[in-house]
């Protein structure tokens, strides 16, 4: 069951309502990870990708620990902001013609992706520590530095694309 | 009208696909950052917001310049990313009981719609630049840099608050 109304009456509950959002958009992004691979073209995208999955895996497991360290239940709540990145990323999918623009498609929606977690957890990192949880803090920012590199690899996809072009 | 399926064909029509994405996102941020603002506490966020409202009003501005440079009409398209965004700090900022938690959830709301936007403005200076359009290339990273500057405020805002708190 969701929190309902009211609910949230601290940071602690804040806290755990948003491992639980970010718990439900990982599950949800390693699901929709392995339809990205199929689409995207042969070369360093799907490599990227296909490293990012094994990570996310990862990072599902991450959060189950925070939760048994913080001592509440690994639940899932829904999270509308990824589904509504990944809603936005498969229209674009689906839309493309060729594969290069299918691949600077997906990039783009891998980064859109990248960038709300990247803000998830360096908030869930702040909340951690303002709540005395340096344990969590450190697990939580494991993940955040991951998802800050795989962002970094998709940059610089995206910028040799752009200098092969230019040469 | 928003685009159909396989109305995506090549570079330039993603392009100027999400333009108009970041353009209907824009708006919906000019619109919620009032209600943000009204809920926040007196002091450095809801100064934040007050400046950040300011500053999406021009990028308002910047998009339909950099359409009429384009010379493709500026309308908006449904983003449903931002939609997500929105409708979770809605329900997150409505949910809080305190002040003081609800500063921390309207900070974290804002740092996801600004990694949002980052994420938005850096795939279209890259592909900007892939255009050859160097000049819509220089307006969206002026966005791009105010939105990276609006997030590296609010992670302060956030940190001097755990400094505060720690001593």
């Amino acid at each position: 069951m969701a929190l309902q109304n009211g609910d949230i009456k601290d940071l602690d509950d804040l806290f755990v309502h948003t491992l639980r959002d970010i718990y439900y958009a990982e599950k949800q992004i390693a699901k929709t990870l392995p339809k990205m691979i199929e689409k995207a073209g042969e070369g360093p995208l799907r490599d990227a990708f296909e490293h990012h999955l094994e990570e996310t895996r990862d990072h599902v497991k991450r959060l189950e620990k925070v939760f048994e360290m913080h001592g509440v239940e690994a639940k899932a709540v829904k999270c509308p902001a990824i589904d509504g990145i990944i809603e936005e990323a498969e229209y674009l999918i689906g839309d493309t013609a060729t594969t290069e623009v299918t691949d600077a498609a997906l990039a783009a929606a891998a980064q859109a992706v990248e960038h709300y977690e990247m803000s998830r957890y360096g908030t869930l990192v702040t909340w951690a520590q303002e709540l005395g949880r340096d344990d969590c803090a450190g697990v939580l920012r494991e993940t955040l530095d991951e998802e800050k590199e795989a962002d970094a690899k998709l940059t610089q996809i995206a910028e040799d694309r752009l200098n092969t072009r230019a040469a």
